[in-house]
């Protein structure tokens, strides 16, 4: 399929005065062929975009409308930011031949026990995966026309560990510890969250195995290593608004060195766009990554503690959520997959 | 002049491996028309540009040449970010038609004496001044081949007080007092500038009109007053990267409003695609406009105090420095005066 | 009157959870003379501190009570740390040798038209005013059983101002801009203080004369100056969670020079133990006063423009706030004034 | 031994231009017994103390004077916070009567193997290790005239794993990942630490068992586990000026549940005054530890992942340097350990 130069699809945002819902729609205001068409909200409707997202200067006069199916009719792409648990009724109700991606996670779990015990309720039914780095997985999302966009936290948990358990590099118990920004915490007013607590200080929080990106975790890399793996996950808090750094580790299987993991990521990641693998010597930063669609990879073998460390730097927001959902959209329209998505940061 | 679609000009950036260069690195990876050709630095000529600025992933494996104008020599357009005094003896041996933006100070200031009291030595003669939203400007920057970008702190009081001044709101003693992101401060590692010191403070520098982009903002004022104006201005640090948050304020003329004020300011920026005058009730955020080309702007009447206060919001590497000097560059090629510029910030 | 070293009083504390009485919990930890006994709170009954703040660790295990009149009974010293219009009830029905301070707005003003025009209703009269460094002010506080705290601008103001108004440096129309830490707006959970709403901001709020603060800097500064002043006051927000910086200017009277000027400040300084005037080329950064009750002063004299520029810095929960209530106390109790306050700001 | 009220110490710190030594003096500003009576640094002779630590407000006219033996001789406690190889010259030249206190690396690892291995050179020898809350370690300190203060990581990863060691909840190969706070990597002008390079951003460093704290942990787990433990140390660094929040797991022993986990721990602290176990549910932030003396812990089980993850919060500057000097001069002395010490965090 060829995509014309003057093509557009109209794009529906439904979570619009959030957090991922406005990333949306700062990506699309610089994407040649996707066109926000409408922002929606549970609440808000009927009040200017420009108050709640004062950044989103060239929508700051659309109106906010509600978020309903009815509402949602029309567009050629809708976006679904929503708490979990709201995704599946509005989908329901629309066309299939829409495309929807879903930003939120109720399509992301394969397995209903694991949806019933993280999530509670009935499952919703899972999505193609909307992570095309993961092999076989761009073919899948190009013909579709339902796709769940990743959690935050598994998408660089996922990118990191993905080619040490694919390539046998460690065995399958994997430690994680991710440091967050704020804004993965989401737009409610709650006072654990006020700037002047978070401000200066880090936190953990979501320790021991609770938190709920861990299934998704566990589902893609148990894929990867064609086994059941493990992961201790510990989410923290740390004062900045965006961005996920991923400590990984595993123990080393026997005979792996520096030289074979090193270039098992590189052949698992020297032709995507959106990951890099960093020269030797060179650590990811979430500042790197700030606003783009790009991930940050480094990683080194301890000999004394028997483990590959991956690091992994991602936005939150950006290849973390919304810039995953219009590279997959842009997949899923036939268009080149990095079409309007920022490869640069906005650092400092 | 009709521009084509495919057609680029090639740019060479020095300067290229501080905040401001590389700033105009970052916007070029988002311009359809103008090419990053060749990064060049006063030192590090010889590394990757990845090292220094891990952000600008697509131009990692560029490497950094040096800084002089034969290494400069064969570009379409060259943009200096250097220090100042640096430019005028790079830009003597450039052709004449190749397009020159000046980030530095060397030539924006009329006054030779001026020039001669604030950083001594000669003058090495002013260039058209890049700041289009000024009246009669475009016109100038249409056919200029030199051109001067304004300094931040003057982009943002110059935006903020000149309708003021045009319109007689207000008598010519301006105060301001604004607030800037530690990036102003550039990338040279000195103490007080550290993320140890500067987290959690704010402080004061520069205090009592020392500051060297004030003869900058009188000239700017005085030609919009038609008179001369007196500028009492005090920047500030403040715990943040970017962006520039400039409260001018001056005393009413007799019998202004509210009302008048206001409408003075919509006829001055209305048609401005930069320059965002809030609804009333709204204030301008540096997150709103970080990363964009986009100034926010609102003012109120103080009738206790009898005076006018306006607020503007400005990010000091995109508007305030980079994004100037490509809107300018557009300016002078024929494109659309926006090609390539974001106008959405990178919030939150 | 003599203090002996083992002599204590007790101290209950209302608005405990909050940052203002969480403050003064903090303070009182290191007094040797003051002990707390007791904490409120208008919610929050019946829990554990630690939970509400988790910094006092010495006091974790006590129990929230409530916040009125009963519960608030058989202290020697009470502090009230409420919003504006709880005070004056509560106050009224404590003996009047109980000693209360009140961290509130209800009684700073004298004017009860001030207090009708910018709180609304009945004014609940004007108590004491805690800032010691005032002329004569310290005597009255002495023999005080009711303090009203200021609020934390003015206190910066007063200090920054009152000098050159008293010695007639300047012309009584001041212009103060103030960056302020989030903590001065409150633990109430509101979105646009979300840490990913202000962290990487800068923000103005209550432009053109309308915070309500104006009235008390124009009542003290009033009485400074022997004659009416105007204030316009824009305060700002920036991110961090505690300090004040305020600028502050006024045209320079006929004849006065920097030497003048110093002069004059050291004179009203030199001997106050928490006011500090810098030494010349030294300027105040908030950080150098972080949880210490001390003030930082600089000026400079702006020829050009005309002006007086005054910079203070002060953390606003301590000088500004809880700091200040103990020093009252201190001044009230017959102690030491500087007794258990600490002068060395957490840098950095 | 009876200390009277009006005992004093002389103290002399060298260093005392950093970050570590600057902590040092705010701390004896607090102190009843401790005088601080000379500061010394390497660099800065002859200036003073104001100009280099602004917060240090009542010392700030001492003039700094030499760091070498001679300059530091009479005092009756020396405190070195000087870079690692500079402190066994001098404290070879003091008295052996002199209590004498290093806040850096020369003397905390027993083995001089592991010296060489990682400091390289040869080793100055231990001294008793200064962290009075390890079994034995207090009686030890007692009788100390030569003290190694731990550095700021093992502290907290000591602190948080000994106990789970100590009473065989886990096998012994811990994986730790902590985020640090930009002071732990001193006061040096370094762009990376610049704050418009870490404001906004996370990034991990030493990655792979490099830092030269690892082997610290090493020594003090592998006394704790009675064999020798692993230690996968992975320190990153978040955009806040103090704090370390660390992150340890290690697998759990079989038949370890999460009550015989906390009541291990209980057990090892109860006594305790500087490490707080929190009560179940709440998790330790660094903000509450700011400035303080306190440890803050907590600790789940993962039974999916097979792991107990404990939770430590430590200011670097206080507990993990200077407050521990401090505590560890005060066993020395014969003075109640909390003598002089906050508990009290500065929040928020």
């Amino acid at each position: 399929m060829q995509v014309s130069s003057g093509q557009t699809w109209t794009v529906g945002v439904t979570g619009a005065t959030g957090y991922a819902g406005g990333e949306v729609c700062r990506l699309l205001a610089g994407h040649p062929h996707l066109r926000l068409a409408g922002v929606h909200a549970n609440t808000s409707a009927g009040r200017r975009l420009g108050e709640l997202q004062p950044h989103l200067t060239p929508y700051a006069d659309m109106v906010v409308q509600p978020s309903d199916a009815a509402s949602l009719a029309g567009y050629d792409v809708v976006v679904l930011a929503l708490p979990h648990g709201e995704s599946a009724a509005i989908a329901a109700q629309l066309p299939d031949d829409v495309l929807v991606i879903d930003c939120g996670a109720d399509h992301r779990l394969n397995d209903p026990a694991a949806w019933a015990r993280w999530y509670g309720g009935e499952h919703a039914g899972h999505w193609p995966y909307g992570l095309p780095e993961l092999p076989g997985q761009r073919e899948q999302l190009a013909t579709a026309r339902r796709i769940a966009v990743p959690g935050c936290y598994p998408t660089s948990v996922t990118l990191a560990m993905a080619p040490a358990l694919d390539h046998r590099l460690v065995t399958p118990d994997i430690v994680v510890v991710a440091a967050s920004g704020t804004s993965g915490a989401g737009k409610s007013a709650k006072t654990h969250l006020l700037g002047s607590e978070v401000m200066g200080s880090a936190s953990a929080y979501g320790v021991g195995g609770v938190h709920r990106h861990t299934p998704e975790m566990v589902q893609n890399l148990s894929q990867a290593a064609g086994t059941n793996v493990t992961v201790s996950f510990t989410p923290t808090l740390v004062p900045m608004s965006r961005g996920i750094l991923a400590t990984c580790s595993a123990p080393l299987a026997p005979g792996v060195d520096a030289a074979t993991a090193r270039a098992a990521y590189a052949a698992a990641y020297d032709d995507e766009p959106f990951v890099h693998l960093l020269p030797e010597g060179q650590w990811p930063t979430t500042a790197a990554v700030l606003g783009a669609n790009t991930v940050q990879l480094q990683l080194a073998v301890d000999p004394d503690a028997g483990r590959l460390v991956v690091v992994a730097a991602v936005d939150n927001l950006t290849k973390g959520t919304a810039g995953a959902a219009l590279q997959c959209a842009n997949l899923a329209l036939g268009l080149p997959e990095t079409t309007g998505l920022p490869l640069v940061g906005v650092a400092p």
